[in-house]
């Protein structure tokens, strides 16, 4: 049995924990921060051609309009050619997005399955993916499956999913969402076992998600009203500035999943993560024997336990431990990876300097 | 009573301690590494004027040929015209540049004195350095003086004076020059009181210098060889690399001042320093209340007691300490000031890398 799966991948955010790397004009998916290729590069080389019973069509990418020429980019140097690329004229979060994928996953398949992936997640585990996939898809034509990692630590940067009964052999009914929890009860999360990380990744059949955006019709319809009017052009849909702009602004989990019966989690463990800060890249990172990640021409002596990155200076480094050292251009942001979330600040002060 | 002085300044050296600012086509004493102007620039603009009973004149520079232009730009820059740029086709010590400053000085004014200075030491207090200089001018008439610093700590970097019988006051006779010390031999100078750091500054009349070179008339000889077959262009006196290459190579202090009767000692306190490396960069720089001294485009956030330098990229730095940065074009240079020795080998790693 072959499922024909239309991946669509969102392409948002400007996170600003990873400047002076990711900036507005270039954010974090559009870099190489671990991987051979960037972010949006790996993301859609993970969903290409077939894998087992999984045959993946050409993506649907859901991005920032200012992007469209970097997206085709950096998608054509890999040989992805996106089936649509839909350019939002402002961010209206991930439920408008989830109308929009589903609106056009219709136009192109009806009857394929549609993958709604972030653009920015790592995922170490490609072949453990595609079979966690595999054991959803057959659920996935009846309800909408999020994607629960496995636990590794209390973290409390994540929601949390709890289980409800199963459904098929790793699939269950979902019980409740979690809000982002505080550490004690994170650990209570990690110790009861039924409960995952909500890893903001769907699956589903573009006409089970309309039909369960019952109490958020509002949302669909206008996301769908603004596809309607979209003006396009090859692959590019640039949606209706105005009507986009009229959607309402909510998460898909907020919006349908906490709302619908026909919602299903497939615990997972293939290696995930959302890249938010520094310290992360260098903990998912390859390492020398010192324990530095290195990326670009960086010099190192007695240095240990470093994520040293440059795109154009040549770090020389000697003596130094547990430090982010990240160079951009003309930027060279230094900062203990404990602090690594202090970048934000940094970006501030910077951002204040500039006037 | 005026004292005529040439000064002749001594722009030799490529210190390594100093990459990546410091480099073989632009040594330190070209970059401002402190004060307002270059090294050479304050050391030229503190020997210019009058000065009470001083009358300084245009300097001699005597440099690798390879810095002419550049001297001739940074010199332009502060409105100093030298009287003359010796430009030595090789590096033959401190004896041959004082032969040939004596020689060059006696064709421009025989009655003048000279006084021989580094282009790269700092002197914080100008005013108590015109002021030795003035004591000692009676004396160097007579006998080639040397400036002795009254040494703040046993340093062991620097060789020590003797001081002998009192000449005039506050000008001794020298009782003997010592090799640089270890650090009980430096405390026990240093306990005494007698010693002084030798700074390798010199103030002569320049027929008693060329008269007391008779224990190594060699190197006076081969010298003034070289400058009487120099290529003669405006200021530019480029000696004769054959002639010059043949001259003896050897400290001033050993060629002369450690065999002539003739010397002196001038101790002194006037903010005197060689810069050897960041870390003293460091302790001699102005700095702001977290204790950072900083250069160029620096944002810093709980960062506290750093040599923070760049002449172009911004370093962006938070919640480091006791670190030296130093953006030095497409290079930058990063490690613990306490390791700031360690950029020599760092400079040989990147040398190996760049084959």
């Amino acid at each position: 049995m072959t499922y024909r799966i239309i991946p669509a991948i969102m392409s948002g955010g400007a996170g600003t924990r990873l400047w002076p790397a990711s900036t507005p004009d270039k954010p974090k998916q559009f870099h190489a921060l671990g991987g051979a290729g960037t972010m949006i590069q790996e993301t859609a080389a993970r969903v290409r051609g077939n894998a087992g019973d999984l045959a993946f069509g050409d993506p649907i990418i859901l991005a920032n309009a200012a992007h469209a020429d970097l997206i085709e980019a950096q998608l054509a140097e890999i040989g992805v050619t996106p089936a649509a690329i839909v350019l939002e004229p402002v961010g209206r979060n991930t439920a408008a997005l989830g109308a929009l994928a589903a609106g056009i996953a219709r136009e192109i398949d009806p009857e394929a399955l549609v993958l709604l992936l972030a653009a920015d997640h790592v995922i170490a585990d490609v072949a453990g993916f595609h079979s966690v996939v595999a054991r959803a898809a057959p659920i996935a034509r009846e309800r909408i499956v999020t994607f629960g990692i496995t636990p590794s630590r209390p973290e409390i940067g994540y929601g949390y999913i709890k289980r409800g009964d199963g459904l098929t052999d790793g699939v269950y009914a979902i019980d409740a969402f979690k809000e982002k929890p505080n550490l004690e009860t994170a650990q209570a999360y990690v110790d009861d076992g039924g409960y995952s990380w909500n890893s903001g990744m769907f699956f589903f059949a573009p006409d089970v998600l309309l039909r369960e955006f019952e109490a958020s019709a509002d949302i669909r319809d206008a996301a769908l009203a603004s596809l309607q009017r979209a003006a396009r052009a090859g692959a590019r849909i640039a949606l209706d500035a105005d009507a986009f702009a009229a959607v309402r602004s909510s998460p898909l989990d907020m919006a349908v999943m906490e709302k619908t019966s026909f919602g299903a989690v497939a615990p997972a463990d293939f290696g995930w993560a959302d890249v938010g800060a520094w310290d992360e890249i260098w903990r998912l990172a390859d390492k020398d024997d010192a324990g530095n990640a290195t990326a670009g021409d960086v010099i190192t002596l007695d240095a240990n336990n470093n994520l040293l990155r440059t795109n154009g200076v040549t770090l020389a480094v000697a003596g130094v431990e547990d430090l982010v050292v990240v160079a951009e251009g003309d930027i060279v942001v230094i900062l203990p990876r404990a602090r690594a979330q202090d970048v934000k600040k940094l970006l501030e002060l910077a951002k204040a300097r500039r006037g």
